[in-house]
Parts: C-alpha cells; structure tokens; sequence
C-alpha cells in the first residue's frame, strides 16, 4: 500500500460528481506525491475526467452502484445501499487501499459507514467528528482555526472519552492544522472548575492532569468563535446543537442582508460601499479555505468535506489528508492515548472510588 | 395579600438601584392595579426615589443588607451573602409577602435563591430557566418570540422532567406571551423521531401523547431564531451553550461592524446610509422589549431580566409579571402537570417496563 493513497468519494455532495473530481485533479497537480482512488459510477467519472487535464495523474477508478443521497436518512441507508460510494469507499479503506478519505456526502452517513467499517484506534472508545471554523484573534490578519469536537459523532460521553477527544484534536491542530502548542478547553456553562455536570466536573479534573497540554480551563458557549482556544471538547449532543445554531445564524444574518437590499436604493448604495470589507470578512468565514473537518478516532482519517463543497474545497481537504498522512497523524494519536489510558484509567477509578466509598 | 405584589430585587444587575426603580416606576404608572416591594439598600432606595414622581404610587421597602455582584460565584454568594437582596427576596415570596419577583441580578444566583427558599410546583420536579428571544417570522412586521426551555437551571433533564418544561413553555407562551396555539418543539440533532439520545427518543413519544398540543417534532440548532416553533424544549446544559453562543455571535457581529466602520471613510458612509435598515433590525432583537425571561417551576413566578437592563426592560418586566399574575399561570401549570404525570408517568412505567423485559 502506498502511504499517500487517498480514496476519494466522487459521489458524495451537492456537486458531485464534477467538482469532487476537479477538486481532486487540482490537488494531484499541486502534489506529486499524491495518489487518488476515485469511487463511484465508473462511466460518469470515467466521461468527466476526459473533460480535465489529467495527465501524468496518478489515481484510479473504483465502480460504486449506488449512492447516499443528502436526503437520504443516515442510518438506513447505510444498512440498504450496501454498493453506495460511501459504504465501498470504507470498506475499502478496511482492506488497507488507502490510507485516508475525503467525501462531502451525508455526513451522518459517512460517520456511520466509518463506524461500521472501520476498527478504531486501539484505545480509543469513541470516533468524534470535528468542527473547524475561523477564529477571530486579536489580529484580523490571522484568523486563526478552531478545532471543535465532537459534532455529533458520539451524543454523550464519559470523561475518558472527553479527554480522549482533547489528545486527537491536540494532535490534528499540531500535525495539521500547524498550531504549535494548541490551547485546549472544555465547553461548559461556566468558567469554575466546579461548574457544569459530574461528568463534566470529572473530565476537567482528568484534562489538568495531562502533560505538556496548554489546558485552560472551562470556555462557554459565547467563547467559541472567539479563538481563545484551539481545541474545544465536547459532548457530541452539545457541539451538533452549536455547531448548527451557528450556521443558522449566519445564514439569517445573510437572508436580513438581502432582504435590507431589496427594500431600498439607498440601503443598496450603503451595501455596495461595504462590499469590499464584507468580501473580506466572507473570505475568512469560508469553509472551502478549510476544506472540511477530520473524522477522528479510527485507524483511518477521514476529512468530510461540507455538502456544498466546491473544487476548491475538495482540493484542501485531500491536500490536508495528505499532510495528515506524511505527519502519522493516526499513530501519534494511538501512542498518546495508549499512555493516558494508563495514567488517567488509574486516576479516574482512583477518583471514582473514593467518591463511591 | 395582594395577589398583585411584585417583589424587586432593587440591587441587581449593572445599573441598579438606578435603572430598577426607574422601571418599576415607569410600570406603576402604567398599571393602576401593580404593587411593588422594593428589596435592597433602604438609604440609598429612599435616595434615588426622591428624584423620581412617585405620587400616589403603591409600594413599600424591605432592608437588605448585601448585594451579590454579577461577578460573585453564584453558589458561594447564595450561602455565604443571607442578606443579600436576591436571598431576602426569595425568602420574602415563600412567607407570602408578593407573588411574582422581578431581578436583573446575577443570573445563577437569582435560579440558586428560588431553589433554596421557594418550593416547587406540586408534580414539577425541576426548575427551568427560560430564554425568551426574536424569531424571525416570514412577516418581517410581526417578529414573534419564541421561549425556549431550559437554558441552565437543570443541566440534565430525564424525558417527564423535558415534558413538563414543555407544558410551562406552553402555558407562559400561550398565557403571558399571547400565543393562542403555540408549536412545541424538542431541540435535538435532527428532524427524525428517531433521532438524538435514548432519552430524546423517549421525550419525543411522551410529548406526542399531550393532547391539545401543536407538538411540532424535533428542531435543530439552525431552526432555533426561525420562528418555526413557540416553545422550544431541551436540557439546561444544551440550552444554556446554544444561547451563550448566539449571544456571543451578535456580539461579534457588532464588533466586526465596528472594526469595518473605523477602518474606512467609504465604509463609514456604507454604513450611514444603511443605518435605518440597521436600527429596525437592532430594535426587533433588543431584549429589552421583553422585559425579561421567567424561571419556571415554582409556586412563584421569577421574572430573570438581563444584567445590562435599563428602565424599559425593568418596566416591561413588572407588566409581564402581572400579565401572568392575572392569567393565574402559576395554577394553570399546576393542573395541566398534575393531569399530564398520571396519564404519562404510566405510559412512560410502561414502556420502560416494555424495554427492560
């Protein structure tokens, strides 16, 4: 197998299959190393690619027969289309083909096709899918990114599975996302130590005690796009609630603008004065900066791209499987939580003990 | 006692006693039928009444000598401050002496006071604290609000404990928000029944069964500000995150608006011509139009107004308060939750009987 293979699910998203396979032909241009598996409906992408440049490219063609759609309900389409591109694409990734994935298909779907292909990291009891959005430092010239996790992967989780998504998002800010000493806080109602629920109270105990973390404590939820951390922990009922509210938000903001600029030629005056600074703040919220957010917790990684993603998305999000890959990311997340299972088990059941007895 | 006495924590919240009484003056002018007990520094209440056209207005003052700050942590100033405004008052709503209490103190300590000195609705087993906010209608004129339930007073809420939020959510809508039919609905991470943890699944059945409900199904984060629902119901810990955040993206909106406007000379005059259109939208999310937000589930009704509350928001807060004292909400929530825990706590025994066996 070779290391740097990434499977790609051409099927996936609102444009697919023509800007997934754009995406991936520009990416092979800026990476030689890079080798690409596609999945899907072999002809479709066998006739789009003659419509690329793609020679000298290094990828093949995996026939998939079916696909998920963004409609289609998670669960039951995972078990019902057994030949979806998503569901080849990880079996796949299972039998060694590929080293990672990228697919901005049904994100439910993929995390559940992960789960139901894929061995976890040894050690890892839960997978996380991961949020990354722009943050706003202090300089607006460095936006900075937030990684967030998890979305909705695991709805409720216990401590250990907490602090086991802290040492992954560590890893991915460090190796991919190239924060150098990532700060890392838990979500929480409250800044105190005490504040919040049991399990929560616990896994701030268990996060102090890992070394060489810059832990900072409890962040609420007003903290979030505000970049005072780089790896925020929580339960994945909590983040997916968040993470949507946000980009309802967002997209309300956009519907009062427009709304605003149809009403007046004033208003439509005033707008046009500010297109150059809203373009600015609009290229930094971008996504397909981003590419998409990482998948975490299995032998493999897998980025999932958002569902609108265009060429230019696709393109950094196998460009950053691909750094993922060339820094071990999957190994030096198996190696740190191998070694804090051992410390934090003994702790954490210290700790559960003596509150029992 | 005068079923219409409204106890005011005069010293809560950044703009007390100022704004407090200004507001609670501004409402006894409004309503010939309003009683208030004002609760804080008797010097400095006597003081600053002075300055204000208080004749023939109907109240009284209660001593108290300490203040919780908004700084203070909640649970150690409930203990460690007895006399704290907020403490005097809530133990001056249990012997009686008013029926409703309006703060714009610290929030945690306002919802650690009730709980401590205010016994609970007969049949309610927990407290909720609601947030009440702008909802984005299709008709931009008629904004519409929304309740949403709870927002931090019970982290963690079992199916009957979200079930009966939603019947407060309900009567308050319908009773002080003057929704004749409000649409319930459980926030969760997808529209699906079967979406969410086993206790979503569980809440999402037990709130189909209550009759006379417009029991819409499950939200997601992003419905939340689109008005598609009245009430909205979910744990404290989810709820208390989501509506941080959102605050915390307005703000960053504004402060991004701010930034733009400093930066250019064009962009000041985008913004000037814009700023009707911009006033409106600010006017239709200013919480102070709402008075405040109540804490439901005891034998008395806590108006919570926001910190940052000015005389408005104070006055709207006292008539809301009365609006709901008229309504005899209180007493409406008690036979609807006594009616609903016999026909549902059944149900419920039995189909968690049905699951165990």
């Amino acid at each position: 197998m070779n290391r740097n293979r990434i499977i790609v699910d051409a099927m996936g998203g609102d444009n697919a299959p023509e800007e997934i396979l754009k995406g991936a032909v520009f990416a092979c241009k800026e990476s030689s190393t890079l080798q690409v598996v596609f999945v899907g409906d072999e002809e479709r992408i066998k006739k789009q690619l003659k419509k690329l440049d793609i020679k000298g490219l290094n990828f093949e063609i995996v026939d998939a027969g079916d696909v998920i759609t963004m409609e289609d309900s998670p669960k039951t389409a995972v078990e019902a289309k057994p030949d979806a591109s998503i569901n080849v694409a990880t079996r796949l990734l299972a039998e060694e083909k590929g080293s990672a994935l990228v697919s901005a298909g049904n994100t439910g779907a993929t995390v559940l096709s992960c789960a139901k292909n894929l061995r976890r990291i040894e050690g890892v009891e839960r997978g996380a899918l991961a949020a990354i959005f722009p943050a706003m430092k202090h300089k607006a010239s460095d936006p900075g990114k937030t990684i967030m996790l998890d979305v909705g992967a695991t709805l409720q989780c216990s401590p250990l599975q907490l602090v086991q998504f802290a040492i992954m998002g560590i890893h991915y800010a460090r190796r991919v996302l190239e924060v150098e000493k990532p700060r890392v806080a838990l979500l929480n109602i409250g800044e105190e130590e005490t504040k919040g629920h049991e399990g929560l109270v616990a896994t701030y105990s268990l996060l102090k005690k890992i070394e060489d973390t810059n832990f900072i404590g409890n962040v609420e939820g007003k903290d979030v796009l505000r970049g005072i951390a780089d790896v925020i922990v929580c339960e994945g009922m909590v983040g997916n609630i968040l993470l949507k509210a946000l980009e309802g938000a967002a997209e309300m903001s956009v519907e009062t603008g427009k709304r605003i600029w149809k009403k007046s030629l004033i208003a439509k005056l005033g707008f046009t004065l500010l297109a150059p600074k809203l373009k600015k703040v609009k290229k930094r919220l971008d996504y397909s900066e981003y590419g998409g957010a990482p998948i975490l917790g299995f032998e493999k990684l897998i980025i999932k791209s958002h569902g609108r993603s265009k060429a230019k998305a696709i393109k950094n999000a196998l460009l950053m499987a691909e750094r993922s890959l060339k820094q071990d990311l999957v190994n030096s997340i198996k190696k740190d939580v191998q070694q804090y299972n051992q410390v934090l088990f003994s702790e954490y059941e210290k700790d559960m003990v003596n509150k029992l007895y």
